[in-house]
């Protein structure tokens, strides 16, 4: 790899289910010259996330659709290497849609933003808790879920890097929390790591079932990171006036065909629940309500994480399809390049 | 009928699907002696709801299943014609479940009220925009839906007791209103007579498309009477921010299978949209808010409602299924006796 050449991962093809390695293409191209105002970053962490999946799909979601041919988005950390921006010189470290590439050349358009200075926080953090992630499991869980002490807080797909987090911030506002997992190992992580109440592991277990040995007055806060049966035995489980966060439908984000929502709908009915969905960039203005609370619970020990760091930008593709077998363990993140030693 | 004849309707099988007259058995009892406390009610007005099919099943709901044996529940008016209960005085009239039968005994224990003396308002509107109906599409609306001037509401069984006060009082403040219902007659009462913005007949045109084409931004409010493929359609056609009222599901009370939900479920997220479930029970205490706001109104001749009235307890059965096939017009009521003279 020299310099002036920038390796991009290119969407060839909608991806029908899991999405395949020939979905994508590597391509070579010469890195331009930059125009007034434009800076060149070199990605150094990328990250993988459920939600790249929807961008692939031929359907405007809460963002337009990756083109056929163009660069696969994805939301990355790096290092201003050239600039003609003075809003962004040489050395910044920014974080923004950078996508599957070695580099990005940004007129500081879009959201591109400076990564705030924040002592003993690694770079990968701002991919993480320090990021999206952190901010859809804190504003997903307060603002829609609104944990009382002593109410009981059930999230699925919670060994994961949203539910994880999730289920922490409850364990701080006092809520007894169960999680869903799918390998013992993930559900011991959650029990004996990071202190949840219990666990369940959906593939050896009846989630339904387990529920409501767990939760006996019901579900008050259900965080939903999938949707299908998991979903479905949440709802029909809920207290009364309980409160359904639908963060994402993990488990649908492949499918090929409609997929039945959930039969214990009407229960939304009985039970006076509020289902209510929401996007992590609505929040954006309020990011440093989030980041306040994450560096004094961080700093203290209150908040853990796992992460996975993929090394090489050609591992990406062959890399995303962990978020949907339940292999990952932890964030998933791809390092692109080196670190600076600043 | 002699005075000491009470003709009840038990509830003598749980109903598989639609109900039959033969899972009903009318009984003729002695009205016993009063005790102290106690009064007897005579019925006047039986009110038919598509709640009533949900008490018939076995599984507690928001109440507790109707008991094989006994007199099926239903709400009524009635005048209490004998009293050792000073707080009932013969001639009250009152309101309460009264069950689906000539004679109730009371102590004044559970849900029981003397009705407001409001003037010009007949008895049976007791039953419909001074009841329950009343309660449910006003809070349902108001509370929930908070409707702004401008936004698009559309409303499922449209030209039901509940959904024809719901648009309406969505016109009052001031939103573009849309009706669905199931035949071309109810289409244009709504159109015409109650000033809905547009109407959709669900058994001659597509649903999903109509609102596409009726409402290009999207629902800001839908208020759902009706579950499956009608409120699916409603979900796919969400506007963002939307609010979904979940206030019944009558097209799957008589289900015998479980019934898949909504398979545009997912569009809760994308659109940020808040699905609430409410039951009217839990806006009891703020009843006069709606009261004092359905008295301008309807003295305005803002609100209009259609009511069938069936004559004879005997016929309450074999009305009661008119509700599920889209044959009655307006709140269905039984009238069980003659109205006093006062």
């Amino acid at each position: 790899m020299t310099v002036n050449i920038n390796r991009q991962w290119l969407l060839k093809s909608r991806p029908i289910g899991l999405t395949k390695e020939t979905d994508f293409q590597m391509v070579e191209t010469i890195i331009p010259e930059l125009r007034k105002g434009e800076f060149l970053i070199r990605n150094i962490y990328l990250s993988l996330d459920p939600t790249n999946r929807g961008w692939m799909n031929p359907v405007k979601t809460y963002v337009p659709p990756v083109k056929i041919g163009s660069v696969m988005r994805g939301i990355g950390v790096g290092i201003v290497e050239k600039s003609e921006n003075p809003k962004f010189p040489v050395e910044s470290i920014v974080t923004g849609l950078l996508g599957w590439q070695d580099y990005f050349i940004s007129d500081g358009s879009g959201w591109m933003s400076a990564i705030p200075s924040l002592p003993n926080v690694p770079l990968p953090a701002f991919l993480n808790l320090f990021g999206m992630i952190g901010l859809t499991a804190y504003f997903g869980l307060m603002d829609i879920g609104k944990p009382q002490s002593g109410e009981t807080l059930v999230v699925s797909a919670a060994a994961g890097a949203v539910g994880s987090l999730v289920g922490q911030i409850g364990k701080i506002k006092g809520c007894r929390v169960i999680g869903i997992a799918g390998t013992d190992e993930k559900c011991s992580w959650l029990t004996q790591d990071l202190r949840f109440d219990a666990a369940i592991n959906y593939k050896t277990e009846s989630v339904f079932t387990r529920m409501k040995e767990l939760c006996p007055e019901g579900i008050d806060i259900y965080f939903a990171n999938v949707g299908g049966k998991i979903l479905d035995a949440a709802l029909g489980n809920l207290n009364l006036n309980a409160r359904v966060i639908v963060c994402g439908l993990i488990s649908q984000y492949n499918a090929t065909d409609t997929v039945p929502g959930p039969s214990n709908f009407p229960n939304i009915v009985l039970k006076r629940a509020t289902v209510k969905g929401f996007i992590v960039t609505d929040y954006f203005k309020r990011m440093n309500e989030a980041f306040k609370d994450f560096q004094t619970w961080y700093v203290s020990g209150k908040l853990q994480y796992r992460e996975e760091i993929v090394k090489g930008l050609e591992n990406t593709p062959k890399t995303f399809n962990k978020l949907f077998d339940g292999s990952n363990r932890g964030k998933l993140i791809i390092k692109v390049s080196e670190e600076p030693i600043l």
